[in-house]
């Protein structure tokens, strides 16, 4: 069954790989499955059509047959239980991989979305510049715990899995500000999930669409 | 094989149910497993034998023979996994069941940690009262979208499963806020998740620890 999943048709992040849709591509070119993209203007996304399939007017969605999923973690998770790749065979270690993915965007994603919120959503109030060493700092709190956590492991638990696929996805999200380089042990292991070719392929598919573009606001 | 959770010694929340804890004890309630639970002081839980299980230093924890999990979205869909009474059978409804618990906690739960933000983290800051409106309205941004797409129906997707657990979880933090009451379906749906038999139980038991201590700091 073919697998058709949603992105920006012109990405708010001009290509740098953070939309979400480059995490479910990752997920694909870990497992190997081909997929067909419907790009989705900015105009279209609070629009019925598309909220019919993700009712918070957001991307991705994934299609495969009669299946509708939204969620970014969900989709991860469905690709990973139905083919190799992305989840270990022990039951336990499969349990714990899938812990980290809820630990990603539960526990260490929050703090990273109030980041965009202080920078776009609040940018203009008068509050932002002395809010944002709080929230920074937050951030540091949660990355220490997860650097003491990690120490010099490759993975997270044993071989790559759909955790680290989500742990480095939400993480790379704050290179740009610097604080991701401020763990070494972290920016390592973030390095080490671009570096996979299933990555690498993910991005250079959102980049063939996206930097050719103006940034979208 | 016993399994043991951790919750805390002395909520904050002085036996609201509104520790993560009441999560996995309604879940365990749900699927008929007894459980023991390990009382962790505040004092103890940045300590190493804690974060040896849980990283970041909170709670719950589940242990069961030799796995250790945190997360509670993991430690709940372990169990839906492994006993019946939180998934379907059907593979496509499954996938979706799956989809509102990463639905609750990655895209309806984040603006409602931000209003614990303002209130608890940053009360005592200039901008505390004006941030706070800003911050409700994204969460009413989003209940308005969630409403949309429940409109009368009981469940998010059929019968009740781990996804209504974890949505109605959420959502029932809004209670003390009034943001939930403005919602009268979403109201009405936690108040049908809190009318269950199982959720009843789970409340009871953190009641009976919590409630006759005072409030911690």
């Amino acid at each position: 069954m073919t697998i058709t999943i949603t992105a920006f048709e012109r990405s708010p992040d001009g290509g740098m790989g953070l939309a979400r849709d480059t995490r479910v591509r990752w997920a694909l070119e870990e497992v190997g499955q081909p997929y067909e993209v419907r790009y989705v203007a900015h105009s279209a996304m609070k629009e019925p059509a598309h909220l019919r399939l993700q009712p918070f007017g957001q991307i991705p969605t994934y299609e495969e047959g009669e299946l509708v999923l939204f969620e970014t973690g969900a989709i991860i998770l469905h690709l990973a239980q139905h083919h190799a790749g992305l989840l270990p065979d022990d039951a336990n270690a499969r349990a714990r991989a899938i812990m980290w993915m809820f630990a990603a965007v539960n526990s260490v994603e929050p703090p990273i979305l109030e980041l965009v919120t202080v920078k776009f959503v609040e940018g203009d109030k008068p509050w932002c510049k002395e809010r944002m060493p709080l929230v920074a700092d937050r951030i540091r709190h949660r990355f220490g715990q997860l650097s003491a956590r990690m120490g010099d492991t490759e993975w997270l638990d044993g071989a790559f899995s759909a955790g680290d696929l989500m742990m480095v996805s939400v993480l790379l999200r704050t290179k740009p500000s610097g604080i991701l380089a401020e763990f070494p042990n972290l920016a390592a292991y973030v390095a080490r999930g671009e570096a996979r070719d299933a990555y690498k392929r993910a991005f250079a598919a959102q980049w063939a669409v996206n930097a050719a573009k103006p940034v979208a606001s």
